[in-house]
């Protein structure tokens, strides 16, 4: 186990791309701290949805949302551009074929079916990560533009038109909070 | 839920001060990143009890994992030293109340009492998550320490007389972890 | 002197948190900076009341600056929020007694008292260092914002209804600096 | 043009990812700090080529040096082990493929050859950047190590058993070089 | 040579004073990563002023561009209010020195004759060092902006009236440039 | 007087160049908290003076402590060899001039005259506070050897030959000081 604990300590330091290469300064976010953040983003929605009525499965939840991002210490955090000079499909088969070494001490078999299922967004419990993922991403953006940041329009587009696949009680959920965040940001950028 | 999720995001930023009062530079571990690496561990953790036949709830401990350290937020992440002057249960109390405000928008009960379940070590989840917390510390001193760092000693005295209130099977699974990072420090001072 | 003066060293490293949690990025200010700021300051206040007829121990002045932040290497540097929850006095307690820790080796008397009569407001020489307190912060925020930043409206507050128990010509030259300072700074946001 | 130099200039801001994922600090060196490395490092070795009667064009070796890194303006930094999961071969034609997106606005041809040349170490200019290109890492890390860093021995493996494809002359003068470093290497640990 | 490449390595993490004393952040920019611009944009200018049938020694305009700034390393990397107080000629010759120092055990006579034609722009190459210098450095500021940084104003007064010593097609095509970049700077105020 | 606290507000973020080009991290130590560190080192010593028995003005040590390195905000934080090429003199003679400039608007004579005496160490109040200047350098270097840093050898090397022009007794208290940092250094490297 020590072996993968350490090479996970090594997520703490990788910072995520998308700041820097928008000139953002270096440590602005970890990939650790974005996976905490999805984390918590993600037992607060389930939270939601199970207080709602939706039945979902919320240890499998905290379980995906821990350790969706754990490839990236040995591929590293690639730009969104990288894809398209991989492929979706080799990125995905890379990122997955890493995901497997990383946890090959200490598998057998659910760590690796788990990130199989949210890479194919299979379940609920798939799908409301992938949420969190972009929720966590939008108040990041929402954070630095408070603190004065610039330049992140981009990271918006998504929020325009979700494509989640949920249905019911689940997507209104998800849209009032994607609404919720948008107001936020409109309100900052009438007073700012 | 936004109002929470924008002030958790807060934690991100927020530098662990047992690194920078040693004089390791700023940005050297978030309180998120940490919060990330003592959940992670949790998980493996858990996962190692339940293979040897230890009843866990899982689901609990990652909840536990994943919330306990956000009153930092609102008090800031003090160092051991302030504790003398507080006290400890002058400590807990303000924690305690910061954490309360900070999930008030969110809870139904649930969090707050897996806050107090975690301050009072009173369940075996509550009592795997201190491992979790203990252990995640150890691997971030070993890592800096692996690049470098020095005059992290102190740390390493908690590994020495660990006080889990662990029995049987759990007790042998934390000690074998524990001597397993004691080695790999050893290795490193030998070598180094 | 020696442990004393090593102990202080740490104050270079340790980040201010009033702006890591609104997002700016570490090692922003450290405490260390921020007190050379406030003696400075407040040496050029004293000499302005000197010039101005009022009678200042300017000596009480640049100690009183140079010290009172001090008890932070112990206690950390605690977001405002912490005092909510720890209460104003408790804090104030908690502060007195690492101070004087701090200053144990060195101390004959002289630092904890003119910590006390900082802390109490007692001497107008406290009450000036307690102005260019506020007059730093305001001067960083305000360079802070030059340089791009938001978000640090609630910095501005304080520079709207300042209360520094002052009287007569004191007062004044106060009162005038403060409003150069939020002219300087409306007229930022005139031409930004 | 300015929207190529506008992409490049992200370089400046980029991290390589060997330093942070070994625990070193975000910041530790951008990939356009190691670019400007390179190339004076190609200069200098080029210099010395012509000066022992070796043909070599140094213009050709200035633009290759300066150029053979754009490709991660788009595919980011990679580890070394993202090429154990994506194939060498991919890896390759996907920063091929990038490059050449990178330089579409200015090249008339000259950039995308010069590239490709490196790529395969056709001729000895692009074989003398690679030299380069190594001994800017190596003199990278014996500065980190003069620093204090540890944990960086891997990086000296290539430096034991350089396979450059050079002869002669130019082998010999990379060959006293490397053994230069060795040799300030073996004195700092022999001293420290 | 390595002792030459050892003390250039330092560029690296030089930070350029210009972004710091304004409230930037440390490690916004280093000399290395500036050098790295100026030559890549060098290169790109050399090659389309020889694309639009103006002789050019694109050689030689890389090894200036490459080398312009290695006295930094001796010097520090000074502010420009710094000159007002040594002198533009002092710090000319004081800086000349510096690099004739650090090229000393690489140097036959090439690197400093260069230099001294960069310093006096005697030739059309050393011009185009100079042009690409300062475009670099909008580009840097227009970099910045974007991510919002604000107060950098006073660097663009240099792009409205430049004052390169270029003729007929050359001083044209380094005006396109710059009004391309004002250009861009105008719409990103205009959209934020 | 606003424009001199704005301009000294800079100095918070100006990075102490003795660092970063000996490879340390961007923002290891600001002039302002160096200058903090020498003013609470003056204050110590100059306390110590006083209570055996020297005469000594200590608001006179604490004014020039504050102020010694104000020049810098206009001129940077030139290394050490900077000096060999502008010459000691000039540079002197430069950073007068610029200290001037910086404390115009608020000087009425006093603190350029304390800035000359500084210079020229005619007091017993300016020699104290240049021991102060170096005394922080090396519990700096302590602290940062302490935490792992290497390569920090040449800076002991005033230490041992310590040339302050001071008597008696108050060359007695300076040399039991540094003597005591040396054998901290000693027990340091002795355990390391």
């Amino acid at each position: 186990m020590l072996s993968t604990l350490i090479e996970l300590q090594r997520l703490k330091r990788l910072d995520r791309t998308g700041w820097t290469l928008r000139g953002l300064p270096n440590g602005t976010e970890s990939v650790a701290a974005h996976s905490f953040g999805v984390s918590a983003t993600a037992m607060l929605l389930a939270d939601k949805f199970k207080a709602n009525g939706i039945a979902i499965d919320i240890e499998k939840v905290l379980r995906i949302a821990l350790l969706h991002d754990w490839a990236e210490v040995r591929v590293g955090d690639m730009p969104r551009t990288a894809t398209l000079y991989f492929g979706a499909e080799a990125r995905k088969q890379a990122e997955t074929a890493a995901f497997r070494d990383v946890v090959s001490a200490v598998d057998s078999g659910t760590y690796s079916s788990l990130y199989d299922d949210y890479e194919r967004r299979n379940s609920l419990e798939a799908r409301l990560v992938k949420v969190a993922d972009v929720i966590d991403l939008l108040i990041q953006v929402l954070a630095l533009e408070r603190a004065g940041a610039r330049g992140l329009d981009e990271f918006w587009e998504v929020a325009e038109k979700p494509d989640f696949n949920l249905e019911g009680e689940a997507a209104q959920i998800v849209q009032d909070l994607l609404e919720s965040i948008l107001k936020a940001r409109s309100e900052l950028h009438n007073n700012g």
